[in-house]
């Protein structure tokens, strides 16, 4: 399929919830996609079983905190001249290029490579939402090999990562991110398309099109954007779980920036005199929730906190007191619910004494509605 | 010539004390030479007017906080790892390496590498002394281009950096020895035969072998290696003046690591009553001295604090309470005296409001013998 201006804000909007708090703002990014398709080339969205199994997939994306990601803007050139790089060193073109992961802004960074470069974005990403750490890949975790990995900024510096562990990739681009003034650039491991068609999650940039469109439409028709929401996630084979876990206010938030990460949490009351309390704990995005005291979402199950009354998202950076809000529980695909995934990003890897949990088990069903 | 075991040591004794303060200890590293000597090749010193024009040079050495590089030992393979990857990615091999710095341990690091792979080492270096940050050299500050730059590690990870600014190179180095545990190992930029004969400090090799020949001749026979010192000091060319500012006892030190440096003070209380306090402010390196609160020596120009006994340096990652000491003040080598070398390493550069002052004009004369 070509994307159109409406297919990239719907992308953009459907990204952002499944981001879990995190992934970026996408309106940059969305900005940026529609001016290259302007003055470059149509979008066109191919299915991994359209890629050829010998050929170069280069999955691209940001590292950093989203609350410097919203301030610090990108010069528009940063994937282009490390994928170019990429493409030297291995001596081959690449085939297409996919997010790294589909959570928020870094769901949309592909487009713009695609729009100024002629290349087919494919129907993937490696995250199926967004994680704060670079290695919280499915491609990892499935032992794809980590390196190179290239990382660039907006003045042109270009940094090319050769390692054999997944750690390092995290803790060496965590750490150039902090020198590139904390957000930069990453041109991940290339894949072939054998690698991403066995261990990428399918179908999630088309997913979260559908996302967008529903709520536009929901909104074009003067109807409940959560109900549509919920009937568009039920329906998904991958995304089968969606929840509102608390519709209230915000009434605290702690943030800190350090390490090259938004650490954090924020409280919200339920409104009517509910009594409940929601406690969502993050790490640029939102990692485990708590209504009160009892745990109702983890990672890697997706947390999103939107406005409650048009359901757009609401990122980690820009949380604050008064806002009013529902929060939601979506199930995670099933490739990060596997014994492999869960010890790479399950909520241990977070320092969070709970075992993982289902949401759909301990999400509840609809419980303030 | 050849260098044996006891030209090493002698470069060992020699490139501490040029060091002023920092390069790290040479003693991990002068037991990697002497060890890949025995198993390896003969380590052969050129001068610079060997090297052809267009034969490609390599500068080698390490970066991070001297506390911590003695404590975190290398692997052995960091530089040649390094090497190779640049001689891969050049498509050239390496004619010859050098120091990036003749000061400490990383005066003896391109000795490891010559036994190790057979390459001649090119008697000069980037620096005439240590610095503590990796665009201090003098090929940068006349304009050589600064990448690519290779940062190696233990764990056998490579990272390529690619910029056209020199300050760049030391931020983004700077966070990679953080990420890579507090020191990690570089491949500086390649050099031509015809830079580093315009661009470098010469014969800084042998002369740190002389120094060190001649603290042992004096030691042998009973002598004061300070007399010994200034005399071979004030018969060279480059570093024509050689004084003591102090003699005295250490009576505190203030020292923290962060950002990838250390940084601190010592105190040092003159000998005989004679009432004398030196103060010197050290980043990795001592920079500036002030005796009864005046100047007395400032970077560019070298100050070292040497066992009062046996003239061995003591580093700034050894400075302790009671340590009995001579600090000496060394004229540094012309070309770090030039306006444009002053502007990238004079003390305004390290946040002093003072201007520089030759050590010659304010150093004294052997004002405690």
């Amino acid at each position: 399929m070509i994307l159109d201006e409406v297919d990239i804000k719907d992308i953009a909007t459907g990204a952002y919830i499944l981001g879990s708090g995190g992934g970026g703002n996408p309106q940059p990014t969305y900005l940026m996609a529609t001016q290259a398709m302007s003055n470059g080339n149509d979008i066109k969205v191919i299915s991994p079983k359209d890629v050829p199994d010998n050929a170069l997939v280069v999955p691209v994306g940001n590292i950093g905190a989203p609350t410097i990601s919203i301030e610090k803007l990108p010069n528009g050139k940063e994937a282009e001249i490390g994928l170019r790089k990429l493409e030297e060193l291995l001596n081959e073109k690449a085939f297409a290029v996919m997010p790294v992961e589909i959570g928020g802004s870094n769901g949309l960074a592909p487009l713009v490579l695609a729009a100024q470069l002629g290349l087919p974005v494919v129907d993937c990403d490696g995250m199926g939402r967004a994680f704060p750490e670079s290695d919280m890949v499915t491609y990892r975790i499935f032992d794809c090999p980590p390196s190179p990995m290239i990382v660039t900024d907006e003045h042109g510096n270009i940094v090319v990562i050769y390692t054999e562990k997944d750690r390092y990739v995290e803790s060496i681009g965590r750490h150039l991110s902090i020198a590139m003034g904390g957000t930069c650039h990453a041109i991940d491991c290339p894949l072939s398309g054998s690698q991403i068609k066995a261990h990428t999650v399918h179908g999630s940039l088309t997913f979260a099109l559908g996302i967008g469109r529903t709520i536009r439409t929901a909104s074009d028709k003067k109807l409940d954007p959560f109900a549509a929401l919920e009937s568009y996630f039920r329906a998904s084979a991958g995304y089968s779980y969606f929840n509102v876990l608390i519709d209230g206010k915000i009434v605290d938030v702690m943030r800190e920036t350090k390490g090259g990460f938004d650490y954090g949490y924020v409280l919200i009351d339920g409104f009517n005199g509910s009594g409940q309390c929601l406690e969502i704990t993050f790490q640029n995005e939102n990692l485990l929730a708590r209504l009160n005291g009892e745990v109702c979402a983890m990672v890697p199950d997706i947390i999103s906190i939107l406005d409650r009354e048009t359901a757009e998202n609401i990122g980690t950076d820009t949380l604050r007191y008064g806002q009013r809000v529902k929060v939601v529980g979506i199930k995670a695909p099933d490739i990060l619910r596997t014994p492999q995934a869960l010890d790479a990003l399950g909520p241990k890897k977070f320092g969070f004494s709970e075992s993982y949990q289902p949401v759909e088990l301990i999400g509840g069903y609809l419980r303030t509605e």
